[in-house]
């Protein structure tokens, strides 16, 4: 039997853990802007992988910092409003909302201290959030956890901004043992300015030192292949907690397998709804002299305006591509190597035009972009999206 | 007495030169598509500088190679064409071009060798051109150069691809010696993959290496730091070229100074004429450890996509461009010492929200953006535009 993935549940798939998503009035939309996600063990053992951006919002310094104990009781997320650039009063509502997280748990029965609560935020960067709103949902929330299907999808909704689906996934594994999880917004881990937040949970017994190892692993090869627009959250984190209420425990290899599938599958539906989306491209290039070289030059094609344009238009304009990778940043080239192909065809090779490069059909909405440079056998893929009007559309008119 | 700067003659401004710009058939529009640059001595120092791009286009191979001796007699231009990723062949079709021109001058009258010709070509990448157009044009072309107004402008015009305006400058300096150019795209140089051609004469007497210092000095504060896209394209090349026709040796400084302003006012017309510009953007970074990491800086917000739409869309938000600092490479921030304003407004201070900021009104064309990073006296400028519909309108449509 094999491991079985569906895009339900998602956080509560693994047993032990529970979740909620409300409406605290933190949106002025009315939408469902606040969750919780309960660990209720027996484990608690849990990591975390954060933004790159030197600029760090109140939540990513606070949860950073928990996590040092390698444990984890709770996340709390919201959405409409990213508290960075708050300053320590934005730290400290981050910290009062720990607390009163801590206070409702251990009201209900669960004896819960502020440490053990993590908290992610998304939204607009700059402004305080609005306290009495957070602090009096917190109070709610914690009564309307739930295990099962509810709980995993209101939390889902309750995270999303501009986001137009939720997206969840859960990983079954034949062993019994199972993976879920969250995500919201778009971008490279470091992601998008559209935050980027992932909870992950599983019921597998895996210490903290095993999680991290699989985090780090999967996010290198997923969510930091991921890269809409170059830009980066300060926000931007994925936490990955572990319950143990399966009884399972899984060698380190399939717990890697399990957690790079889901964090896959996870940045594949982070890739599908975009901001802006009309084409969902994967850049790979091979023939590197070395992966990470490879990695810079799939990044450079991925991030070019000009490329990204052109594929929006269905262009197979690949002069484009090559002056893309020419450019890429310590990536050595021999431009007379280049072959580019787009969706199977060759439109590039030995860095000259191939017969028919320009009527290339690119009217579809996966276009598969293949760069050989033919150096050595260094491989990447960044997943990206085009650049459009409802990309301009959407971003120029955000804040206002 | 003051040096004067006007808009109108280009690189005819200066004695010594001719000029023509024909259509020579290239462009399927008909409009003018080829130019001629002639320095008629009795000196012919000649500098350049050219894409950091890796994939080089045929002409900018050539010119690199015949602007070692320090020398040039003529510059041929074509729009409509790269000639870049073209192989071999291209190159060939470069050669026969500088071999055609020298043997037109010739027999008008002017012994010249193809190694006095510098080649450039603008347009798309990966095609061949129109040889046959292309020498008939070369041959005609040399039967049309004029001193003066017309010359200059008609070659002007002859360069222009996606621009809507043809770009001239003459600096007349009161020692009566005199420095002209003209310049078509848009970018950085390297520039924007709307290829950057920029060719400026003086009438100076200046031998290659006082040319190459003031060149190399103007270019690194001007085009240097004019970035659209960042895009570069395989094309984009910067030539100066002295008659010492005035018979006034200058002297370095003032040399210096001359092409810098001459540059700078080449790169303001450039900038206001970017593909899809509704706003022309100016990010200063201050405070930073050293220019190099303030430069970076600068870039990183000139770059972002978030940033450029939220110009577009007139939307004060200022977390994108603390975010966008965050992100760039190599610059060592404090996030709670960073000042933004918009226009002389401050937005944030200290890393907190200033009041007001969501207010400030950017509706206006040219938008000041100033980052003070409070670390150091590092400073620089980056010019920039928006990201606007019709930037991607302009780009989805290029090729096909």
């Amino acid at each position: 039997m094999s491991v079985r993935l569906v895009r339900t549940q998602g956080v509560t798939a693994p047993e032990g853990f529970r979740a909620a998503g409300i409406a605290a009035g933190i949106k002025k939309s009315g939408a469902r802007d606040l969750a919780l996600v309960f660990n209720e063990g027996p484990d608690y053992a849990a990591t975390g992988v954060f933004t790159r951006n030197q600029v760090k919002a109140a939540p990513v310094l606070w949860t950073r910092q928990v996590l040092t104990t390698g444990q984890l009781r709770a996340v709390v997320l919201n959405s409409g409003g990213a508290n960075a650039c708050t300053g320590a009063p934005g730290f400290q509502d981050t910290h009062a909302t720990a607390e009163a997280v801590a206070a409702a748990l251990s009201d209900w029965g669960t004896e819960t201290g502020a440490i053990e609560v993590a908290v992610c935020s998304t939204g607009l960067i700059g402004d305080r959030l609005p306290m009495d709103k957070v602090l009096a949902g917190v109070r709610d929330i914690v009564h309307e956890m739930a295990g099962g299907l509810s709980g995993g999808d209101e939390a889902a909704q309750a995270i999303m901004t501009t986001d137009t689906v939720p997206k969840q996934v859960a990983l079954h594994h034949p062993d019994n043992w199972t993976v879920g999880g969250m995500a919201k917004g778009a971008g490279m881990l470091a992601p998008s300015l559209a935050t980027m937040l992932c909870v992950l949970t599983t019921d597998a017994v895996a210490h903290a030192a095993a999680l991290d190892r699989a985090l780090r692993r999967a996010a290198a090869h997923t969510f930091d292949r991921l890269d809409i627009d170059g830009c980066c959250s300060t926000n931007d984190t994925v936490l990955l907690l572990a319950s143990g209420a399966s009884g399972i425990t899984p060698a380190q290899a399939e717990l890697d397998d399990a957690v790079l599938r889901a964090c896959d599958d996870l940045c594949a539906q982070l890739q599908a709804d975009a901001e802006g989306v009309t084409k969902r491209v994967t850049v790979t290039v091979t023939g590197a002299r070395s992966e990470e070289e490879a990695l810079l030059a799939a990044r450079a094609v991925a991030r070019d305006s000009l490329v990204k344009t052109a594929m929006f238009g269905s262009d197979p304009n690949w002069g484009r591509v090559v002056a893309a990778v020419g450019l890429a940043p310590t990536t050595i080239i021999d431009p007379d190597r280049i072959t580019v192909s787009f969706n199977g065809s060759p439109v590039c090779i030995g860095g000259v035009g191939a017969p028919g490069a320009r009527e290339v059909d690119l009217s579809g909405a996966d276009i598969d972009v293949i760069v050989d440079l033919g150096l050595g056998d260094g491989l990447a893929t960044i997943r990206t999206t085009d650049l459009s009007h409802a990309y301009v559309e959407e971003n120029s008119a955000y804040s206002s």
